[in-house]
């Protein structure tokens, strides 16, 4: 469109690429930055063509880092014998600002998923249940999403995990803090039931 | 948090500052943009940084440009002689996406807003004023929002423009096409009444 100049259009377009933008949003994402100071711009553009400078998966448990070895397994007051096994980065992020939880993590990189063609192979299952045979794991805690796929997962990996004898729980499903019981689905309520606890 | 790599904290940071976007939808867009190559995020890190390269003030309607006019203004199949009143360059491209309109554009960069210490001087009126005094325009369209910023720059700009003996015109006031009767507040209906037509 003739209208607007070229690189306008063009950062618009680049905008309406992300998930959950469409037109409108990016025309009015793109328009509040010619606002800012070229400084802003170069520095927001620089963060995002640099996002993926040096990062690489860690060594011991797939999360995302710059070393080696990611900030949480680098870190001695976190106790390697509690693995948290989370479908992917986000989830990680997520547990750690609950700031509760003082184990470790695998990130599998995803869930099992047939109708997308993603099978145990793609995920770093193979990763984890090597982990846990080196010994000195006491606890895997699987804080998948309760999908159907996040279930399936489970499951494959309690086959896996259960012969090496060690304990395995999951995460507990229950009606959210703040959530009202009245607009709650019938299978939340159900497990929030019985995974009572006593006060 | 030491639990994501700099770069990715540091592009999450970025996109929370664009209006709209909290914490975990800025998460969300970082991390799907981690799944793309990097010559996708140096593209749109470029869009980013370059955005405001050459843009500059049309000359003639304060639309924004890389060169001396406009899009429009440059467009000689474009009547000269109409000129339509918006508050900023979204409401041009809006009308433009409409395909039906045929003249040019007077972009205001803003209504009169006291309460955000908006006056006049602060908006191309000057320059909208001049334009007319030169002669040649026949009808002014003012399509700004039916705010109550809207309208009160509305009947400023009225002030200077009937003078000039120049047919001003508005923008229709209704019910949205696809919109719902039932659902419009009473001072739409009340204009949508006023500005019936026949068939």
């Amino acid at each position: 469109m003739k209208a607007i100049p070229e690189n306008i259009a063009k950062a618009i377009e680049e905008f309406q690429k992300l998930p959950g933008i469409g037109q409108k949003t990016a025309e009015r994402l793109v328009f509040h930055l010619l606002r800012k100071p070229e400084a802003d711009l170069g520095q927001f553009g620089k963060a995002v063509s640099s996002l993926k400078e040096g990062i690489r998966y860690c060594d011991v448990c797939k999360n995302l880092t710059t070393e080696k070895v990611c900030g949480v397994c680098a870190d001695s007051s976190r106790d390697p014998s509690v693995i948290c096994v989370v479908e992917d980065p986000l989830d990680l992020i997520a547990l750690e600002k609950a700031n509760e939880y003082q184990g470790v993590y695998h990130v599998l990189h995803g869930v099992i998923s047939p109708m997308e063609g993603v099978g145990p192979d793609e995920l770093a299952i193979a990763e984890l249940i090597d982990r846990l045979e080196k010994g000195g794991v006491k606890e895997v805690i699987i804080a998948l999403n309760p999908s159907m796929e996040g279930e399936a997962t489970a499951a494959y990996l309690m086959k896996y995990i259960k012969p090496l004898n060690i304990k395995v729980t999951r995460i507990a499903r229950g009606i959210p803090v703040g959530g009202d019981l009245e607009y709650a689905d019938s299978q939340t309520l159900k497990r929030a039931l019985l995974g009572r606890m006593e006060y």
